[in-house]
């Protein structure tokens, strides 16, 4: 008889005790409440019922993400005794589907950074190495699965913050389509931006839990009004022929060797399994990291006015100077970055409607940075996103999955991206390398 | 035997010639081009073709939608020279659907004010009272409708530049969803605000022009990808059942009672017809102009940053002025805005899913200011477009018809929003009015 989902959680709630003084992935652990749906799915299963998409995955929700009943903190301590009044849109879809809540996720504070080093709830670390960052903002939800204390957990990204954690702990991670995936209840950074999305070893974990919680929601006011694709339909049908784009431009220039090798080695066993690939430019994509920041850094200064101004002491000093540029951004300076932002989208749907279905690059293309790195987070955050702000300035889904290590031992992510809409391809494809490859089952030195 | 087209141009064209010198609706009049088109659609009338939705339509454009090969100058002194490269999307389509072009007309300087009065092309003026502004910025088009020199009119709507012309020039305007007509090829003000769309005097030829104008075009950023309404296909269908909301704030608010009562006598005419009235709010609506304001300001002044720096002097000093907010206002307040307008689409999409199909409201609710009003351009133009701000913000579509007149004599317009993406409703409401009414057949004292 296989293990049951109560001593999986067991297993996964132990991993937590023992890791995670030094991992510092959970704010909020909930055992108690993970036990008795646990066992409510168990009781499901041996009556021979299936509670969803998400039967018996245990996941972990990123602390700006609202559990109904539980302590929500958005990271900082402004909320750090706040109770969330209800269910976001993702976590109410969760439970439906059949999966059991283990705990809310460490995250940088207001989601508002690439490091996760939380000067409140405590600095995550990477399980590869714990001198180095697990990248953010949504790290602890990727050092919770990458480590073994959650099947899967949900992130937020608005300008990479999925994608990156993911990539640098060694896991896949799925920014998907923007307004497929209700951001109700969830706590906003730049609300045309922000995209809750799934995080988990395997591409089909990933599939399970987007065809759990995508879909429109009529409290979400920047939703998708249609109805999601549905990526378990298709996420076996394989990639014979399908177009891959290399982009000359941006993705791959002064990315180190050790990083581009395995991502290309990735691109070629892509091909081997049928795709077709293809130089492409992705036109604008240089100018994305400017312009995206400057939409994100104004959006968020804006959110955080009040606070500023009257309690600036309890903000992340870090945080809090990286909230100063926005403030004192000129509008005709935003105007224009939107301006950027509606050509580049426009650019985009064409790149991939025409000459390519889907875009390889690396997903972080650093070296992942120790937490003692010299840098302001600015630098950081902006080093390790760079190739991961167009794709959300696109709205477009975008995936990155484990395809190797660099020099330094540390994991490194394949990102790939695809049209509007269509996760399912997406998704497919990274199932497909996944399948006739195993770096998404190496595990971390720190690993229950 | 009908007169031919070529018959009615020349009418046109002689109303032209001895009104224009007075009301200077028109910029390039293209008598020549326009007598080869009307002898070509009369070639296809005496064939028994129709060469489509707009066959025989005289219609003028805004000098900002581009004609190709002829002289385009968004009103300005910049492009006094300018000779279009090639057809804006919207007059391919109408060329392609059988309209004649009789010229390209005056507007506010490069769309940038609700008067008209252009200090280089001439001060435009109502047919109604020479004495008084014809609205704008598509003063020209409206003008040259209400006054014979054309059958029909494109103007361009970013916060009520077709809606409000058409008003208290006592014809008919349609601010078409966004993103449903192409703004491929037509000078731009706020790109996520702007949408070309028809004027005439009957809603039958707005929907005639809508079918031939509107559809997805691979070339515009911000385009709906969508299919458009057919709105002749239910355009008689008649309103019986029809839900429509009279707004209890901000639109009736402080309205001159000689506006209110037209338009609560054509809100009951409309109920006559079938239709049920019902009290409705329209949450938000009150920050509409402010809101709306801040983003149109801050994107033309990105727009004109480059001219205001090199040749302010070849502005008109009082766009000059208006331009000037713009490059004052924060990028924290251009996010507000913008946060604002998504949390009011949002309302009205669900108040016009729920409560009602279609909202009713005086177009303008002030009476036609005089050319020599003494308030500065920002405060007349915000006067007049109080009540069209919002539903540019919302992106649903909006028209204007005539429906009586006020105290002074002059034209008093109703407004009829109805939810995105279904013109074919609020055009079809608008038939039935005319149908049952004869407003729109009142000429003014100034006519052909």
């Amino acid at each position: 008889m296989p293990s049951s989902t109560r001593d999986r959680l067991e297993r996964r709630l132990d991993a937590i005790g023992r890791l995670d003084p030094q991992l510092r992935a959970f704010i909020t652990p909930l055992p108690d409440q993970a036990r008795a749906q646990a066992d409510a799915v168990d009781a499901a299963t041996r009556a021979g019922r299936s509670l969803g998409a998400a039967h018996g995955l245990i996941v972990a929700i990123k602390d700006c993400v609202d559990i109904g009943g539980v302590r929500g903190t958005a990271g900082s301590r402004f909320f750090e005794d706040r109770i969330a009044p209800r269910d976001s849109a993702v976590v109410a879809r969760l439970r439906a589907a059949g999966a059991v809540l283990i705990g809310t996720t460490n995250l940088h504070e207001f989601c508002y950074g690439g490091t996760t080093q939380n000067a409140h709830w405590g600095a995550c670390r990477n399980p590869w190495d714990p001198a180095r960052i697990p990248g953010g903002s949504s790290g602890g939800s990727a050092v919770a699965v990458a480590a073994g204390m959650a099947d899967a957990a949900i992130g937020t990204d608005t300008g990479g913050s999925i994608r990156g954690p993911a990539a640098i702990n060694g896991i896949a991670g799925l920014r998907p389509s923007f307004g497929s995936v209700p951001a109700t209840g969830t706590f906003p950074v730049s609300p045309p931006l922000d995209v809750p999305g799934p995080m988990a070893r395997r591409a089909l974990d990933l599939a399970l839990i987007f065809a759990a919680i995508a879909g429109p929601d009529a409290d979400d006011p920047l939703g998708d009004p249609h109805a999601p694709s549905e990526p378990l339909r298709s996420i076996g049908a394989g990639i014979a022929g399908l177009r891959i784009g290399i982009p000359r431009n941006h993705y791959f220039t002064d990315a180190p060797a050790d990083i581009v090798a395995p991502v290309m080695a990735a691109a070629r066993t892509l091909e081997r399994l049928g795709a077709r690939l293809r130089d492409v430019d992705v036109p604008g994509a240089e100018d994305a990291p400017a312009n995206v920041q400057r939409l994100i850094f104004a959006d968020a200064a804006n959110l955080h006015r009040e606070r500023l101004a009257t309690a600036p002491e309890l903000f992340d000093p870090l945080v809090r100077q990286r909230l100063q540029p926005g403030l004192e951004l000129r509008g005709v300076d935003y105007a224009a970055a939107l301006r950027w932002r509606e050509g580049f989208r426009h650019g985009v749907d064409r790149l991939l409607a025409t000459e390519a279905t889907l875009v390889v690059s690396p997903a972080v293309a650093t070296h992942v940075p120790r937490a003692d790195d010299q840098r302001n987070v600015i630098a950081v955050t902006a080093a390790i996103t760079k190739n991961s702000w167009g794709w959300a300035a696109a709205g477009v889904p975008a995936i990155a999955i484990p395809c190797g290590f660099s020099a330094d031992g540390m994991p490194v992510g394949l990102q790939l991206a695809g049209p509007r809409r269509r996760d399912e391809i997406v998704l497919r494809a990274a199932f497909a390398y996944q399948q006739a490859t195993d770096f998404h089952e190496l595990l971390p030195p720190l690993h229950a």
